[in-house]
């Protein structure tokens, strides 16, 4: 009953970043994960959107073993995997090639904190991991994507910073819930093209104090967030 | 009678800016005043636009004591009591993150007016405030963003320039009723994007002559003014 | 009943530029010129686009006077009726402040022919008028637009070229009539747009050879045109 | 039979490329190749899409001779012609002036391979053609369009670029069906327009690693290609 629900809440976080234009032809895919089952719900490979249904999702065990659905998973579910068991508070990733984030990465730079839109959802730079070495792509490329974004984020709440730019590559989002990281994967967009258009106007623009950056991220999501309805 | 009419006036300049393309997800709030009643209507804070309709409005004082409604007000509602309390002449504040307007308050820049559209709704450059500084952050943060805007106005005169950049956030802008500070925050995108692309194709672009300014903001808002239909 | 056939067409104009996203609010206008009737058809001044119908549009002599129409004509008529004086093979114009030529309006910058899309309208250049003088705007402002058109178009052949930059303002197009004149701002927009971003990625990228420009200009306009079907 | 299926998907890809918005009024054309029949379907020319059906489409022999249609074929075949007799593994060509896309031709520069979205099409950088000589230009000139593409392609392999800018002109994809060539040329849009935004964030950004091109170009395109579903 709850892996239906979660089939419908993953189905919806893929059609969710196809709605907000992040997403062109079968680019991107959206996951959740059912902890106490020991199951992963996503995306098939390569499968138009636009007839997408809950039914087509592919479910697998936390190894990449598909367990029920006639479809291959998406091909970089070895790097959801390697999230989900890195991040004990995530229920849902989202990847991308969307327009500026994906142009951020190609860039290989992290995003600074420019304004209030960024710190009201990542609390710092975006970050960007490092170019992954012949050997990581050589064999178990999608593993080791996984990889290269974890020694990123050593010592580095991902909670606070709910997505990172593979170098090169393109964004991977998370959150609590599938819903929560496409919302993230729209955000990272949006500050993404802020700071894109800040910095082209002043290529000396500053991040904001950290007193600016803490009040925002803590007026959504410290434990006196104060912002929406409770 | 007349509170009814502004709570639906409210709601549509609300809904005005989603339908221009100013506002991802919740990022943004437009409020009214019923100055003879002492009463603000605003948008409740978080809450999607799909479903906005005026009955979720809030009533408040201009304390920001809630009168009237179920839900919080928008977390910002005190730097639009600030504004309200200021410019005497206004009868609704809209705030949005709107693309390149947010640059440019990302970017710490004011925008030159470098062309006729630009100087048929602000007289002179957009202004930006200075950053906010760590007390004023740390407590009364929103009464204190209107505080940092009123500074930057010490001296110029608000209907001239419907609108302001708070440095490292996003713009506020204002008019004598909601609907004309909702068309007032889309001509500020416009007239911030319009600069974005002068300035990038030309970086010595520099503003228009005095009498071309006053020409085009006389036109549409002097005694004299002939733009439009009477 | 000419007229009635030329009010639709000028009404079909106004709508097509802004179908095409070239206009925000009321900021455009499209007329169109009945040479032997003696009378002009323009958009009515600051009348929003969502309701205009051709019976609204107004009609004047070729000296402005208000023949039919209970609306005051676009404050830009002065504009047109001056290009319809000295372009005799013209049959429509329109006004725009379309995002992209009006950046390079307000850049003071001439668009140079990076490429073929721009050679199959263009001959050469888009050109820049010079900035206006004070006592040019201070009285018969719009008509004293025109004027420093023509300037611009002396020894220029207006077919050739069918559109200007009024610097620090927007673009004029024209054509044969009404709808080749939207059909001018929409590419002049599109041409702009190239442009800026060609120079972006490559800011010492030239003028195309004068054969190719050539080339493009003949095949759709030359005598012996061969593009599109007979 | 087959010629009427080639029809329908030759009308298709045609308006594959609108609906991706990248074609404004006419500018483009997409075609299909009947080799065993000896003949090319291909877009009538300067018609509008909105109305095109496959009966509109103009069916012609390999020298460009109308075999069927009462229409005229784009004036673009010749250079469709020449791309088909020099690749025969192709079976679709399609030619469009988006925005990005054209920018970069406009440019005169190639487009660097700066991230996995390029690599999983285009085997290293998208190739850019010299300008046309004034004597390629005069005579043929839309034949000789096809041989300076030709002459850039020598020792290079069509299946692993699938796509070539024209210098000051636009690009011209290709495919194995129409429908690929469709595919492709709306993701050299995309393509160009992630670098285009990456090298303004970094004009220092380089190509990704031999390893990681050839990673991504073989997952989706190799004989051990494993993107998708079977």
């Amino acid at each position: 009953m709850r892996l239906e629900a979660l089939r419908a809440e993953v189905c919806e976080a893929n059609l969710e970043v196809v709605r907000r234009g992040l997403v062109l032809y079968t680019f991107g895919n959206a996951s959740g994960i059912a902890r106490a089952e020991g199951l992963v719900v996503i995306k098939p490979s390569g499968v138009p959107y636009d007839t997408l249904r809950p039914e087509h999702l592919v479910i697998t065990d936390f190894e990449g073993k598909i367990v029920e659905g006639n479809l291959k998973p998406s091909s970089d579910l070895p790097t959801h995997l390697a999230l989900y068991k890195a991040f004990p508070a995530i229920g849902g990733v989202v990847h991308t090639h969307s327009r500026y984030a994906t142009a951020w990465a190609q860039a290989g730079r992290e995003i600074p904190c420019l304004g209030t839109t960024h710190a009201d959802y990542f609390h710092g730079p975006v970050p960007v991991t490092d170019a992954m070495q012949p050997d990581e792509i050589a064999s178990g490329y999608e593993w080791n994507t996984g990889q290269v974004i974890l020694r990123r984020f050593k010592g580095v709440d991902p909670m606070a910073k709910p997505g990172v730019l593979v170098a090169g590559h393109a964004p991977f989002c998370w959150g609590r819930t599938p819903a929560e990281a496409a919302h993230n994967a729209v955000v990272l967009e949006e500050i993404a093209c802020l700071a894109y258009h800040a910095l082209t106007i002043n290529p000396e623009a500053g991040a904001i104090s950290d007193a600016l950056r803490d009040k925002h991220f803590q007026r959504k999501h410290g434990p006196k967030a104060y912002y929406g309805q409770k």
